[in-house]
């Protein structure tokens, strides 16, 4: 039986957002997000934890080649949210507001897509010390 | 389909114990629980991690407002149990040893009442930085 | 003669910014601020460590209480930066470039001006768990 | 219905390493193990993190004394790799590649034959804080 | 001229205490030391780092043996503190109220006795990783 | 008066390493030395601390920029030490016990030379969590 190990690659990027309900008054947004719908924005060091399941290649030992993987999630996320505003420069987030949870889907997705299929995958994202998010459940 | 995202709140406690079976004489507590047998108790910083699960509201991005969870959390768990003696002061341990893995099923329980029972629950607590456990396995 | 211990609270607030010379073309914000310089703001969770440092009382062996201390950090510090856009939302740094450097500078003097001034006062705060930085140095 | 509580403990070691494929030529193995493939090894930390699942103990509330499982991952585990050159001084990597994925297997296997099989098991190795590995996945 | 080097060995211990002044009534010891004057004690993992400072010998390249130091810890400072009640099992808080500030100072005192004059010392312990203290300051 | 702060960057690297004193039997190297002189290397993460002191610019409020600071870092000591076997790949310790002590002095004089002056300069190396060293003292 062939035995599938999980390996996993921790990043990190640093952004700004806000989280609102664009149709909402600001006192109905203050009231569900707190401090968190500041109007002019606050910011998190985001940790990223990309998680990939497979079996390892009986030749190399690698599941895959974490190099591979840090090079992927720079290319297709790093790129995309380090240092950027989440809800201004980003299409992701211009219409999605950007709680952790919409973000780890978002990355899922777009790291679902280009890693090989065989492998399975799921992603942890982490606002805060305190407060995580994990795509899938 | 609805896509279940896992969110997590990391809180912490400090409490102190002492591990033994009342029935047994101090020398057999002392061969089970060696130094957490002591006496006159012990004690320890609690990091508890609730993770959540749930699929994200679709206006608001979130599967529970982290803000409601941790005064959950607050009210119903470490009101009862920071700065206190888990076999003195405290009702959930008068007769049951304190164990890690007595407290998180205990602080599970907790919280699985008060959590709606759509949402999913498990509990991680560590006693160290080294000695961990979670419920459910 | 009398033993001086430090004592330290660590306090943590979450911010946007941006690092930018008004006066300069954003090619040369770009070129010595990098991806710091975003026009639409990043973000940072900050770490904030506070050392107290003087003599234990006789009586209550206290330099100093930490829950006063960390109650005049919320009230001085945390209740002006946390959630703020350091640039837009502060008038600490609407005239004052909110480097690491320059936000260590102003929380200390907000803190020495609140603090016995027989204690000694020294502050750190992280912007990243790489990039620190600490007054007086 | 018997509740299953895993419990996890964290042990370390040191060693040196060197990733190669034995009959590839050097040029081959530079291009896919990078700088892991220095003829002259190099090291890590590692971290090694047991779960255990099982259901606790109706007296002792014990999973398994930890006490026990520390002496067990020591005597069956540290004892054989720390301070070790894994490719030089181990017989499990005389002839296996020592990638995180191999050592969390071999690790695995070792332990799987110590611990009472009516417990569940799963190992965790941090060759460096981002880059780790967990089996079964 | 002589180049002095800085080598810290980081330990922990676990202990329950109280904080409070015997001759003050509980509501005065409540109002001082809040939730920390429990009658029944609460408890901590303590972290204690102990930096020794000299000139690393011209052959062995060594401060100190580490190993040395960490079995003077063990002996003086461990054995008396881990798992116990401070104000219930050391003659050191007998009659000394066992604030960071206090046991910190009483370490220091415990380990200077027992370190090769010639050498610095100084002490930091950790009572949470929010709250900690360091002598000298 | 002009304020100095103090800035550190922390970065990392991989080796291997041995410690022994060459005209010594084998036998007193492992006297002395224990585990750590393993013939066939052993190996560690290391964590680097660089701290850097001096005024911050007026106009950009950076004391130096973190950018340089790391390529210098980068330049300079990783590319010489990381994935390395420090006894056998550098000239550094080629004839030098690579002890924390002596790699933070060897790094510490590589650095003191290619930063300004009239910048203030310390270095950490962490070679474990438990075990770090700081020049000058």
């Amino acid at each position: 039986m062939e035995k599938k190990v999980a390996i996993y690659r921790k990043e990190h990027f640093n952004a700004a957002h806000r989280l609102y309900v664009p149709e909402w008054p600001d006192s109905r947004n203050l009231e569900v997000f707190g401090k968190c719908s500041n109007p002019n924005y606050h910011g998190h060091n985001y940790e990223l934890v990309v998680k990939v399941t497979g079996v390892p290649d009986a030749k190399t030992g690698y599941v895959i080649n974490l190099s591979d993987l840090s090079d992927l999630i720079w290319k297709h996320v790093l790129v995309k949210f380090d240092h950027k505003n989440l809800n201004l420069d980003t299409k992701e987030f211009a219409h999605l507001n950007p709680t952790a949870e919409n973000i780890v889907l978002v990355i899922y997705e777009i790291l679902r897509e280009k890693i090989d299929p065989v492998l399975g995958l799921s992603v942890r994202l982490y606002e805060t010390e305190r407060n995580f998010v994990e795509y899938p459940a």
